[in-house]
């Protein structure tokens, strides 16, 4: 079996170094310097300051054409000329949970076309989703993304332009995360 | 929070007692007389003889208009007169979830009708749906159903019905067991 389940532990060690906090809505999170992305399993980890739990899972939007795309350009994480990293945990309020799949659906890509505006800046920025919600998380997301240095600008404005769809309305807490392999 | 975490617990005791236990496809579990249905944590339990955890999660596929029919005609769990239930875990194959999002949905619903199927047996048939593929379980899905004696036979023939559907074809493992609430 894969390992699908993941602890975001923030603290006072660990790969990645915290180079800027960011609350962008709701609450904080406690500061720390250092973030460690750990293989985990459902078992919590009384470790660091604060931990983060989240699952990956199958694409739950995107459709075939986008998804034939999306494997055939993306690149995985790790790359070692990418030492730039985010989290960016994310909440989604009650009115979006209660909408159904098609209405969900027509938000993101009709409305906000989130996928293909995160297509615009690939194989450059490197992305990956772990679910939350379904796990009593504080979270319903957490997004972490991982490029060069340079690709910095490319990664602010793709941030930028996802912030003002539609889709980022129903987003009632967010934490911007940037980080630096240590 | 609400509970989203649940545990079945299979063993000697337990507020279900085993009536039958069907392994139509894939391996088997071990045989037990009870089962115990319980609101749990991600912590792992070790008791009983086996335990499956699933997840409630959002509808995943339901469109609005289904959504509204379903939410105005279904019944919750725990009904008084609801004595029976059955515990079907299942799994799907790796094609099915190598499928993107619209894919699935068109055999779930345009081929497979599944929603429409379980609607005809509303509001007998209570039912919910948990999630374990994303947390490393060995079933991608505990069903659970809750029905009175008497429609028990409407309950044989909606599963019938849903085992002859294409979607049915990506079951790999699959094993239906009816419970009396002691």
């Amino acid at each position: 079996m894969n390992n699908t389940i993941f602890d975001f532990i923030g603290g006072n060690t660990g790969d990645w170094k915290v180079i800027k906090m960011t609350t962008l809505k709701g609450d904080s999170l406690p500061k720390v310097t250092h973030i460690d992305k750990l293989s985990s399993s459902l078992i919590n980890r009384f470790e660091g300051i604060w931990s983060l739990k989240g699952v990956v899972s199958n694409l739950r939007y995107t459709e075939k054409s986008d998804k034939d795309k999306l494997v055939a350009i993306q690149e995985d994480l790790g790359r070692s000329k990418a030492t730039y990293a985010a989290l960016i945990p994310i909440r989604k309020n009650e009115v979006w949970w209660n909408l159904a799949q098609d209405d969900r659906r027509k938000i993101m890509e009709n409305q906000s076309r989130h996928t293909h505006i995160g297509m615009e800046y690939l194989p450059a920025i490197a992305r990956k989703l772990f679910h939350s919600r379904d796990i009593e998380e504080p979270f319903d997301f957490l997004t972490w993304f991982e490029f060069s240095p340079e690709d910095e600008p490319a990664f602010n404005e793709l941030l930028s332009k996802l912030r003002q769809t539609e889709e980022w309305k129903f987003v009632d807490r967010e934490i911007d995360i940037r980080l630096k392999r240590v």
